[in-house]
């Protein structure tokens, strides 16, 4: 993952700080929290299901935030820290870390961009762009479209009109169409009555080389980890791509589709109109999806799936005659 | 409801001008139209469902469009107006006394804000406010956003960039991403060869403390009466909440699900992705509906449905096995 | 059709330019490309399918991208082109004539509109209206809308806020509300590894009179035909029309309903929300297509269907008793 140029943690500080019943003596001070493959030094990681077992038995994380039942997967170089509701708690951390990340404020630093900082880049009228954004020759950005601070958009891209922007690395020859909402918070939080307490959102939005995003699609950052489309990989119109979703190279997504969070689609998977796919799914390579379908298992490389819930579709095809 | 500081009714006329085929005799002289349990004074009122009779029992109108069959449910206080079709008659009714009710023209009068108006309240670029707004303290209006004439956001909201707000009221701490629509007239019409008569559309958008609406969302605004999003209820992206609809407080709604309309959602109900709820139903509080189901029938308190159409999960997964 | 105002096709060219294998001997020179009943001198057309068998048997084309299987449908006087891949094929002619319509660069002529050639219009704040558009008379932009190029409105319409509109013809007292993005290119594309082959969007989107389309909507242009919404035909929010889609006039489209693309709905169809209509399909007039449902094959004249895939009702509702 690399730094995060959209956020920066505050001061390490002490777990006892924030949970007082914490049942560990030892003196916890935690800089960052990362996922468990992306984690080192003194961060602090999470292991909240089965399975991510296998991933927890290599997490280079000096703690873990986890449960008594989930503790024996994690190294003996990692610390759990032993919890009732895991993300709960790691809410609470990431909160401590970084206080801000929970809402989306519009970036204020926004303003008409100066040609001279932007060489060979072309906008429309009434464009705002952050600070230190970067924008790669021959794009066009359309007008009154926003890019708020650090966002980086690589060469001969188009960005629409009336689109919005944050958080987000988008790679060279992307399409963007118009009325998008990239890189905002996704739908993150712990359920509370009177006022939910609201996940924060550190991770981005990475879109790949020659991907396209159809008008008014929405794709929402990670929380920890990021959201990525990948290269080649054609978005339609009113696509909705919740937080930590992963989608490979080549793909094809047709109008309206949802993705719940948190799943892994792999390369050249195609996926009819209005199909759904819940949260923390694989969808292996090739996979196809049929329009309308509700995907809320795990889809095998090049399986055909359809219905709902999607089955493969020689099933789908003989539940019918019945 | 109040005052409607959005739309003032015409003049108060005879029922006779409109239809002159009237049966009744007496000369009946209407200033406003209200639902039946908030309708009072020279009110007209109208019930053209038996699902509304209990409330109806117990109505201030004087006086209620209704059928034949269902005029019995009314308290003799209240004098029925017989009509074929009720909702062409109150439409008729309705666009007499707010004849510009039944489109949205967007407000002419707005314009940047003057800072004096709006004490502590910052602005994105490119806003544009109409007459009377209310603003309160420490909010936000995101770039590039419209808020027309007499809406009244609260206090420490954080309204996005691209979004339209009109004939709403909204509370404290509420956050909107960007892109929303909210307040628009709602799709209602009586469907006429050549050109539909459009139902005019004189209700607003209440949005209580704490709720937060996900990017591209859309809520319309009533037909006669509020459509209602309670405290603390989370929207994720691009739901589409239609005309009159309430929902309770602490609800978690997800991306992409849509409600048709006057139902009637219970407090802490969670509500998957790319569910639907049809027209005119009650659902329970703490009811769980699961992602992609159709609901066509009533759920009640503390239920789990799913499927198309929405059956107790329990029936959901035996249906699987057959 | 009529002439293309949107674009102009290049210079006449010989097919085998690109097609160096075509076994065809004659010297083929191509002006335009059309669908099988718009072509006409020297325009190749392209028959893919048995479904268009029948069009295909009158056509006036001189040449037709098609199969072996296929090519005997063909009248005397159309030559046919035989192909592996039609579209594939139709693809690269098509780019060849018209080279910048396979990505939607935003229009870069647009600005401020001159009141004086826009008479009896009104405009909202920072409209931007590209050059050589039309718009009739009493007719409102609403703020931050977008008007590109060679766009032409008729007379009362009410445009509404933060829209986008291309390659579009739109006709009197249409209701466009906010936020909606009207005559972009569609997806469609040949899928290639590393960098899909975009497919060239020529086609325009017509709106009839009296027609309204809901908030956020998105109705792409068509590839080679057009995208049709017929007279006094509503459209709810958040309902996308895909490529060369064809709705008649007085339908009833309520909210997040999709149409997959190509299809040809009848006049007076009603269709519940979040429906979806797969691709190249026929619904008959006074169709009634319930909400929820995934409509996979024809629909005859007056039926109502319902379900996923969606059957006549009476089925429907038998299968919900098994």
């Amino acid at each position: 993952m690399g730094k995060n140029i959209f956020f920066e943690p505050k001061e390490p500080f002490l777990l006892s700080e924030i949970f007082s019943e914490l049942k560990q003596k030892n003196k916890i001070k935690i800089s960052d929290v990362k996922i468990l493959q992306e984690a080192s030094g003194t961060d602090l990681t999470f292991l909240d299901s089965i399975d991510y077992a296998d991933i927890a038995k290599s997490t280079k994380a000096a703690y873990c935030l986890t449960t008594e039942k989930l503790k024996n997967f994690l190294p003996r170089t990692c610390t759990p820290v032993l919890v009732e509701n895991v993300l709960f708690a790691l809410c609470k951390v990431t909160k401590k870390l970084y206080p801000s990340a929970d809402v989306d404020t519009p970036d204020k630093t926004i303003k008409a961009p100066k040609k001279s900082s932007f060489l060979k880049v072309k906008f429309g009228n009434n464009v705002l762009i952050g600070k230190k954004c970067k924008i790669g020759r021959n794009s066009f950005i359309g007008s009154n479209t926003i890019i708020e601070n650090n966002v980086s958009i690589g060469k001969n891209c188009i960005i629409g009109s009336q689109v919005v922007i944050r958080n987000s690395i988008i790679g060279n020859s992307v399409i963007v169409q118009d009325g998008c909402k990239i890189g905002l918070k996704g739908f993150g939080f712990i359920p509370l009555k009177g006022k939910n307490l609201r996940f924060p959102h550190i991770g981005r939005v990475l879109i790949g080389d020659n991907a396209e995003i159809g008008a008014n699609c929405t794709i929402d950052r990670g929380s920890i980890n990021d959201t990525i489309i990948g290269k080649n990989t054609f978005l339609d119109n009113q696509v909705h791509v919740a937080h930590n979703t992963k989608i490979g190279n080549n793909c094809m997504i047709a109008g309206q589709v949802g993705f719940a969070g948190s799943s892994n689609i792999g390369d050249s998977v195609s996926i009819g109109g209005q199909a759904g796919v819940s949260g923390h799914l694989k969808v292996g390579n090739n996979a196809k999806i049929g329009g309308g379908s509700g995907v809320v298992k795990d889809v095998r490389d090049g399986a055909v799936v359809m219905g709902y819930p999607a089955v493969p579709l020689r099933d789908f095809l003989r539940n019918l005659k019945k």
